[in-house]
């Protein structure tokens, strides 16, 4: 790639400044220097994709950056675009928009821990404005240029693709394990599949794919990202900051003017009209499928959440929106009246009155019509984990879990396989020329791992490939597999592995920590899993012989005498017996000390036959934290090929995009 | 694939019979029944490829499988062979060789961890054959079936694949980074490579290859493995037991009588002549360059390992053998004569006897004929690592590490890409019409993670990559690219990753461990990777801005201010501080009580400034193990297509083989 003549040695300043103090806090992520530009230097865009772009300026009142003298933004910038070999113009005469109004404010930010300890934070005041859907059609390099404070400029070089508008699909599938690895893949598969000598008699669903790639999944601005990051990077293309949603955040006080980047949701609804289906095990707010329609930088804002699925983005100019044809979740306490919803509306009430189908139970769902839009909310909060609606099922008798608000539970609760088949059927009929864009994600993989419980995290993946079976089964029944992209990936990773088994008898038997340690059996001890075999207290020759039955891939015994030994790369303090936790999902850490919301113990009261280990993470962490490694992506289907190998988490996006042709290479006429 | 009749229901005695105690311990891996044959139901072979049987049934004299009154085993066993649809015969004359003697002998073993801190082993008599190099040539399926105790049946179906003899690739490189996963690449990426706003301006090497896998790597018996056996399933297509190289293990006492399975070095050597090198970081009579010839289910045996690599197998009739034409790495203590030696003898000269050019140092390799076979012996145990030879110099100044066994140290060491690239000039010379097959191993990826040497081991991989890099620019130099299948690959995990970062200078400010974990920065505050800014005391404008040089890829700074929070699964006891240890290679636990040799804990010494980690391992072990993910296939060349999508670490040999013509679909005339 050209760049511009000045900015190698701008970058080399910019991106490598130590003492601007990039790391722990940072001024502003993407703006290294005083003057910035969102989207900053190096993104890439789709043919034709809307954004917004915002700029600032910053002055630095106190702390090392400080100017002396510069104690006001510079509200004199500029902002030129100039396509490669093309002259600069001005931003607003290049988009043929109105120039957009002066804005300021202030901020404060720490420049590192030891300023956060001493409580001295740095203040910065801002000089801005925000260019509003603008879109660059004509493949090929472009630069913005900021320019302030007389002779300071900052750089952005922009790549539009070199994407052609043509589309090989008619629909894309797309499963997010949402923070699911390799490593939690090859143990879900140890747990569920019978091997014999070393040879795997079957295999997940996701081994028979044929593309394999890996991918990067950093964030803009940080190593390790959040779902709500990484989600804006694989359904916008564009790489974002932890905690934003299809926008790049900027510095200002509101949330919800952040420069916005429309998603493959957005664009395939706005070129096609075609099919859109939400489907998550979390509460449906939550950031992997908030990010197909919110934008905001604040991914806590469920509500507005909500009301984006539903209207779109209303407060400023942006594209239409009209809502999915299926939004299938948890999350009930952002649609029942009350506090957790948008301006304290009845949300289901809302999507009732603009046709959408209300169903809050597997009963319902499985009556509902395939020719409604459909709203399908089944618990408060996160949905109950297979192993609890499976295998423990008395744990689903939790009061107030229920959809309506009221005091009951939520024992009618689908499965992700439930909720994706339904949505497959409601898009197919709904959508039976124009395709469909499906988004279905086993959010508690991620959710589970968080809380160090390794059986319901694998559980969940486990459902993940059950449901990836039963869609290829479904796509082709109706004939559309071979017209159908289907993707499985993640979001991120935790640093979960297995290194062995633990021989929970004696580890149960033994009396201290150390003696504990005792049971576990590494290499050759490791042994053989022990989860597919049906029974362990049943007499030899009975049920303890697994009869294997071909297409279920769930453990038959949850709860062996060996069991594995699993652990994730830092943690809280807690305590490991490496036995299935019957009572519920696991809470590793509680704050028992009474005196602070930031310090965090061992639970008392979890896995009490086991050991204590110490924690490794800031002391005001009551779980496990997401991971830096690269994430597989299983791809099968039109394009398949574009998803071999290493790339970044935006190529999913790109990949997708370019396959359902969403790109535009002109501007509508 | 058909099976024997008998055989589901068999199998589901066999292979889940909870009470056999499979697990922890196991009477024979392979033979969960009293009667056993090896190689084991559900094996592949390569058409034509060598191979040993061995026969035992087992009268366990006391414990859970005793049978009342069966105190001697059956030594009227039958072995019978057929090919699917023919007639069974018995084995001796299915391969037309003699019938074998009849061996006997006693074994013990602990039935589980109660058994073992009891002190009560079950014994267990045996009787036994082996049919010594044989082979099948016919693609299809054969079942063997062993009768004895008159109606005990043990069955073992085997697969020849239906590989053609046709060559497709002319040469073979093979890179093993032993132990290295996509958690460490990622982390190794980010060290060494500079990102601009989450987009790397350059990339690994291993990054462009245009096909990714992922392989499993359990072992036969265990889900676990080590190298040996990881190993053996990549040389040869057959998973064996821990600790066994080339081999199935039997229970006999002599670790040189287990039956054997002829590699790829091997036959690639008798069918074509082809050049064969290995080159390894580590001492080179272990595990993964030794499974290349050594046939003995004890790794351990390194003088014998040496004399294999020399002159093959020479206890049995075996497959011929004369040497590789490059063996480089370390390891001298096999070589110079004493106890560390083959019988005590002179393996330098020994080598020189059969006209090897013996090297000892990297100013001597250089020198060195291309034209000649050639030994390179550079240390005593593991070579140096790439951070002691290029940042940490004054760590290769250790005694006693000079190759030629006096009190020197090793100072003119070559690393990974020096030894390689020599290997491949030697190699190209010798077979310019042959081919060759290059195994090049960066051993100490798993050597430093197994201490917890996070740096170390990721500097060994940054090695592994350049190393890539040089030979892909060597092999299209020399015109041999095209015609050269070269894969990257791994033979375990361990369960590392990173989770953020560190602030070290906070860290090392603070008084206690739980304030010591406020130093850790993880999603929006892991920040940006500092390692790739040159000098962190140099003033701004200067060094600090690093000047990235393209075509080195290894950190600027192995010493930053913010370092990475790295962390693996599972631990000795033992203290974190997330800083370079420079003053050599860590060790993080120790004995230190004196009374026992399994007893460890967290070493006093090291990490000074950091906090205690409890570890969950058990306390004899001094150091981290191996774990249980999947790992990553590169590949590119002829059949790249191969070794795409998900399989068994033993494919990677089918896939070898069959690219390099090693089928035999008939008997040789």
């Amino acid at each position: 790639m050209r760049t511009h003549p000045g900015l190698k040695a701008t970058l080399a300043i910019a991106a490598f400044c130590a003492q601007c103090a990039a790391q722990t806090y940072q001024r502003l992520g993407g703006c290294p220097t005083l003057g910035c530009i969102l989207p900053p230097d190096q993104v890439d865009f789709l043919p034709g994709q809307y954004f917004d772009i915002r700029v600032e300026v910053h002055a630095p009142l106190n702390g090392s950056e400080v100017i002396p003298g510069y104690t006001t933004p510079d509200t004199n910038f500029t902002l030129t675009i100039e396509k490669e070999g093309q002259a600069a113009k001005p931003a607003a005469a290049f988009f043929n928009i109105p120039e957009p109004t002066l804005e300021t404010w202030n901020f404060t930010w720490y420049e590192d821990l030891f300023a956060k300890a001493a409580h001295t934070p740095s203040q910065v005041k801002v000089a801005a404005k925000a260019y509003r859907r603008v879109a660059l059609y004509e493949p090929g390099q472009y630069i913005a240029t900021l320019k302030y404070r007389d002779s300071s400029t900052t750089y952005a070089n922009w790549t539009v693709r070199d994407i052609t508008p043509a589309r090989k699909a008619k629909n894309v599938v797309m499963f997010i394990g949402d923070g699911m690895t390799t490593n939690m893949i090859t143990a879900g598969r140890l747990l569920a599949h019978q091997s014999v000598n070393g040879k795997y008699q079957t295999k997940l669903a996701m081994d028979s794919f044929p593309v394999l790639g890996h991918q990067m999944t950093h964030s803009l601005d940080s190593f390790i990202t959040d779902s709500a990051n990484s989600a804006t990077a694989l359904y916008s293309g564009h790489k974002s900051t932890v905690n934003a949603l299809g926008v790049y955040a900027d510095s200002s006080k509101t949330p919800f003017d952040d420069p916005k980047i429309e998603t493959i949701a957005e664009i395939f609804h706005r070129l096609y009209n075609g099919g859109i289906g939400i489907v998550s095990t979390a509460f449906i707010a939550d950031a992997t499928p908030a990010a197909l329609t919110a934008h905001t930088r604040d991914r806590g804002q469920y509500g507005a959440v909500i009301d984006s699925f539903l209207n779109g983005i209303t407060n400023y100019t942006w594209t239409n929106w009209t809502g999915p044809d299926v939004l299938f979740g948890g999350g009930a306490e952002q649609f029942y009246p009350g506090k957790g919803s948008f301006q304290g509306k009845d949300y289901y009430a809302e999507f009732a009155k603009k046709d959408y189908a209300v169903v809050l139970n597997n009963t319902a769902l499985q009556a509902a019509s395939n020719s409604s839009k459909a709203l399908g909310i089944f618990s408060v909060s996160n949905m109950a984990t297979w192993l609890d609606r499976n295998v423990y099922k008395k744990n689903l008798n939790k009061p107030k879990t229920a959809p309506d608000g009221s005091n009951s539970s939520a024992t009618d609760q689908p499965g992700l396989k439930e909720m994706t088949l339904k949505a497959l059927e409601i898009l197919h009929t709904r959508h039976p020329k124009d395709g469909f864009f499906l988004m279905s994600e086993a959010a508690s993989i991620d959710k589970q791992m968080h809380t160090l419980d390794y059986d319901r995290a694998l559980g969940e993946l486990l459902e993940l490939d059950d449901t990836i079976k039963a869609t290829l089964q479904y796509l082709e029944a109706i004939g559309e597999l071979n017209d159908t992209l289907v993707l499985i990936t993640a979001d991120h990773g935790h640093g979960f592995d297995v290194m062995g088994s633990v021989d929970t008898r004696f580890l149960n038997a033994q009396d201290t920590a150390r003696e504990k340690r005792g049971a576990i059996g590494t290499y050759q001890e490791s042994g053989l899993s022990q989860y597919v075999v049906a029974n362990r207290s049943a007499p030899l020759g009975s049920d303890q012989n697994l009869v294997y039955s071909q297409g279920v891939h769930f453990p038959a015994n949850w709860d062996p005498r060996y069991t594995l030994f699993s652990g994730l790369t830092a943690n809280p303090d807690h305590r490991e017996n490496y036995q299935v936790h019957k009572n519920g999902p696991r809470l590793p850490a509680l704050n028992v000390t009474g005196f602070s919301s930031t310090d965090y113990y061992v639970n008392y009261v979890d896995a009490v036959t086991g050991f204590v280990i110490n924690g490794t993470l800031p002391v005001s962490a009551d779980q496990g934290v997401h991971s830096l490694t690269d994430v597989p992506v299983f791809s099968q289907g039109p394009c398949q090929e574009s998803f071999g190998g290493v790339f970044g988490n935006v190529d999913i996006f790109f990949g997708m995009a370019a396959c359902l042709g969403l790109s535009r290479t002109s501007p509508p006429s």
